[in-house]
């Protein structure tokens, strides 16, 4: 695993939970974690549980006693890692997003083909179980034609304008802000539970232009005073919105914002079809409502489901009897058992890179309206 | 229509707007508004709506043009009224809770029958249109054999300790706090929804003994400072607790209130059966939540229905379209439809007196658990 | 008052109801109701309390005992009717949209502008306590510096393609749907709460393009068989979408749509702000959900308002004890409170016809940028 | 460890988690895991993540290799277990409810405390985050003098008739049914919360007396039909309800069923005081409501707290960024947290086996005032 921040600790804490919970198809030996830092990574490798630490990636994948390479680093250095380790015939798990450009995803998406490795993007929210029960009713035909797919990421953990500039607020190396980290996620769970878009207009817009730079505190303190922060410039959105179209006629409304005071992960979808709707609130994420219009008149009304039940709802078999709530990190732990499996039975596994290169299609066709003011054609495949 | 206060106002109103709303079976005309303060009276009577104003109840409950006597007053005067109403044969709907005491309630109960005159007891709360929809979903078996009957009614209104000694607060005009005030109404929506309660065990408990007397305030002003009001006691319960035992197996729990801050008119109720539970709460008093057991293992859940949909939901017809609210004042409005033609009809309407005479009994019941500590079976007729 | 069907049914209901609650200035008589249909209109006049009917409205908006008239007809006869009543000196009531066209809507204006008369558009959503709260926090500084305004006003009525092609699906009559009917409404909340529209870009869908005629039930009918009703076209559109920008820098999100299944009346609004956040359901149309960024740390959380509390709640006093819920209706009672002792006082009454004019002006720009693919700038007067 | 079903699976995971995530106080070695069953011991070994296997829990609670002892066993082996481990100077952890009677957990408390180890019940509830930070709010005065403690754990697992008749439902294992597996936890946290209960009156219930036996599955065939199962007598509670008194004057309401449909893991808890209120539901485990008194009038309502923030809720600071929720399993590794870092210091840590005793204490008051359909006193320490 190359990368042991946030993403890191989650992902460990996946590799290792999965074998305890589910039954996988292969022995997981957590072999390796990278890192950029030697004293971090050491004590990362202790605490997160893996056997050995390295400060060089380019050893790691080339290691022959790795056959799996999980990335979880900065945004700017999925694509160089990912393809060494397509090339050394290693299965490839990316987070997302996958790239900072359609070009640099497309290559990405080219080397894993060309090595015939397994690939996945690290779209963890697909696994939530209330997301996967979705998917399972809409392909049952639980809402029939779908008319509207709604969907709303809001945060608020920058809105401090004191909040620092820290690197998800550099576009040199994060791509961009929340159009990128967070739209990027119901973009996905768009394609995922509806379908291709085929056209799109949106903007991005930065409300906090100048943050103060974190690498610097306290350096420009004034005589008697307290000292005041060296500011720097923020070059990524705060919120991404857009409108489009799918390919089946549904429309489209996403807005991904980190300004929303309040909203901490909320993310909110609603999907209309001709027999029902759909909701979804991850800060409520063991949850799904659905509207049935074959319900009978008189006792119409969202279902408030708890998606708990095991033998019933995907994933819970293994966790807890029913009520009892899993977690964000259960997520990755999902993510990770069918990745692995798919790694043993050399089959694709569901967000592919092809989707990751589709996503970023859509994030680079909503950039490019915002720039033009016009709606935009997302090619796809 | 005797007394005019905060009742008075809500039944005004319900006269008013009934024939506008509903097809009734005769012609109303708001004929005399009766009260104990000439000049309260004469401006209640303009402002409401009605032909004449009266200060002698006599002689309105004599009233030859006079077929219906509404009785709004507080407690201690309903049987006096209500009984003078009957003997000349006035139809009489009256306020809950019907008497201070079973005797009391058992005579009004005979004068009525006696006159052979249609009589109710205004528990608006059952022509909720959430509640005659929970009725309806009962009776036809939606629950199944019903389990559990749980219901609180809170509010906040005396939290406050300076909060003053009002009427509802004295035992000699009231007849009890929070027990006879609003235990009540659960009571009777629990014999409504479920049956016939056997036996109770509860207690009542006054929390705040002294309040500030209203009659008084400034009166004692000491020199330089501020009035120290003059304090009385509290007579009545603040709260009142009881758990049962209905006669079709079922349990019982209800909890009244009026300590609960944050709560205002907070009726909340759940029954579980062997097929289903409903949920509701007069806050949100337009919905009604149902689980279903019949419903698909991956889709159960309480459906929240929006219960106003017309030609579907009771009383929902006359008013606007689905997703339009309706409010408090509505359930008096069809409370008086109900009545008004039943009344026309010759034909009994429930809540009947017997209801009231029952909901008295179970009320005394407890109030005989809580002075012996003991289990206290109820008479039913 | 001119119209008689569902607006005039709520209107109707609102000048009754009016001087029973609140201190007018001035006596209202309910003089004159007028339609088309002189039995129709005959029938509604004795039901909704009007002393005389009539099937001339430009008679009515001569006659010199009339000082007030409120328009609730189909949208493409509020201009001719506004007009001849602002000539003949009366105060004008019209239900939005005020126009089919910014041409039309300025020419209203500048008649009532030069007649000097009080003018009003019935934007009935302004009047909830909840929004009139939420209006008087964002005054008060409670959410800071605007970041988004995001709004959806989604409804179910038309969802089964059988539901016949009514009025408000023809556009020669209705003007547009969903975006005319309802995002109006939304759009106008939206100006009230934060500011004016500058730019737009959007989109207009129909999702069911043909629908039964109403006019023939059954005409059509088969030799053996059921009746195949005939198919008019659907001219208006089913749902209508835009993002945007106001002037004071905040970024808009709106989302009108007949096709959402479950959601009867669903108005949601949420507003972000330096400081905090506001969310409205018109579904729940009591409460109002506030997050404060100035609580203490360890007890943020939206606050769940019951905007119920009479002195404290804007016109709850004048109605029932807190956490007694008021309904739809109410809206119109107090805009007519408002409208009257406006007319009485010869002041303006938000919103006027310059807030219609500017309403049709946004929903013209997204019209316009729903054809050409691009931002459209909203002129502001 | 002794005992490896349900709560063997979620210790074992706290166990093996506590220190991923949190600093201990010391190096935690998971040494043996003990159950009856050979084969099923050695797979949860494996699969659980414990060294050694045994199926002698004497020769476990010798072994000197051991300084913990953690008890997972059915209700009636664990005083025999307890006493014996403390006797050898071990530090224990048991499983709630601590015995089947009184007496039994007094003589468990006399073991502890004369062995002088560290001693602890698994009332795993205690340390949610949102529970925690109630305790701490009520500690600091946030809802001043508590008048109403209100809670019910709802459940609906045996809710069919054909579910079997397994340990839980039988008095020789269990000692009680919903009563001492439920009840016994948010009595717990009443106790916890609010204080200690001095009177109670309650009953309990059985609704559904014989239940297939799960021993005898298929045994009873008929001729040419379905298997008949045999039927076994169920000796447990499926639900006990009772209300009571607490030493500071609050009343208490306390209510658990396993009958409750649609209701899954459902702890409802509802503290009402002088200055504030709070509510939580454990299927929302991640949120606290909140009302408090002090915010100004027009924006008070139940704060919705996602009790996730990190450095600012308890135990968030080592899990997931705010409104990335946690789940059920979450409660017992804090719990292994702070009882580790007791052994080390040689402290107390609540619940101690006192608390144990006190909650079995009401338990049995609850049980004889059933039995007696009188109050009883609860006898404090």
């Amino acid at each position: 695993m190359i990368g042991y921040r946030f993403m890191g600790k989650a992902h460990s804490n996946a590799w290792r939970q999965a074998p305890r919970f589910f039954p996988l198809k292969a022995h997981v030996e957590m072999h390796t974690l990278c890192g950029r830092n030697a004293a971090g990574v050491q004590a990362a490798r202790a605490q997160l549980g893996w056997q050995h630490a390295s400060t060089n990636w380019r050893e790691v994948v080339e290691d022959p006693l790795i056959d799996i390479v999980d990335i979880n680093t900065p945004n700017d250095s999925h694509a160089e890692i990912a393809i060494a380790a397509a090339r050394n015939g290693k299965h490839v798990l990316c987070e997302k997003p996958l790239a900072l450009t359609v070009p640099q995803a497309e290559q990405m998406l080219a080397a894993v083909q060309k090595a015939r490795v397994v690939h996945m993007v690290c779209h963890n929210y697909r696994r939530i179980p209330a997301i996967a029960q979705a998917k399972k009713m809409i392909q049952e035909g639980a809402l029939g034609q779908v008319y509207h797919f709604r969907a709303r990421y809001a945060q608020d953990w920058p809105a401090d304008p004191q909040f620092p500039l820290v690197w998800r607020l550099q576009k040199e190396v994060s791509g961009s802000g929340a159009h990128g980290d967070i739209n990027a996620h119901i973009l996905d769970l768009g394609r995922y539970l509806v379908g291709e878009f085929t056209a799109v207009t949106g903007l991005l817009h930065t409300f906090i232009t100048e943050r103060p730079l974190p690498e610097a505190p306290g350096k420009e303190q004034g005589l008697g005073g307290k000292a005041a922060a060296r500011l720097g410039k923020v070059t990524v959105d705060d919120a991404s919105l857009f409108i489009g179209r799918f390919a089946n006629g549904a429309l489209a409304n996403l807005e991904a914002t980190r300004m929303a005071l309040g909203r901490k992960n909320h993310i909110e979808i609603e999907i209309n079809g001709s027999k029902g709707s759909l909701y979804f609130d991850f800060e409520d994420m063991n949850r799904l409502k659905f509207f049935s219009n074959d319900d009978p008149k008189d006792r119409q009304g969202f279902h408030d489901i708890l998606v708990t039940k095991g033998g019933v709802h995907p994933y819970c078999a293994q966790w807890w009897p029913e009520g009892h709530l899993i977690g964000y990190e259960h997520t990755f732990i999902h993510t990770i058992v069918d990745f692995v499996n798919a790694c043993v039975d050399g089959k694709p596994v569901q967000p592919t890179f092809e989707d990751g290169v589709q996503n970023q299609r859509v994030l680079a066709a909503v950039e490019k309206s915002a720039a033009t003011g016009k709606w935009v054609q997302v090619k796809t495949a």
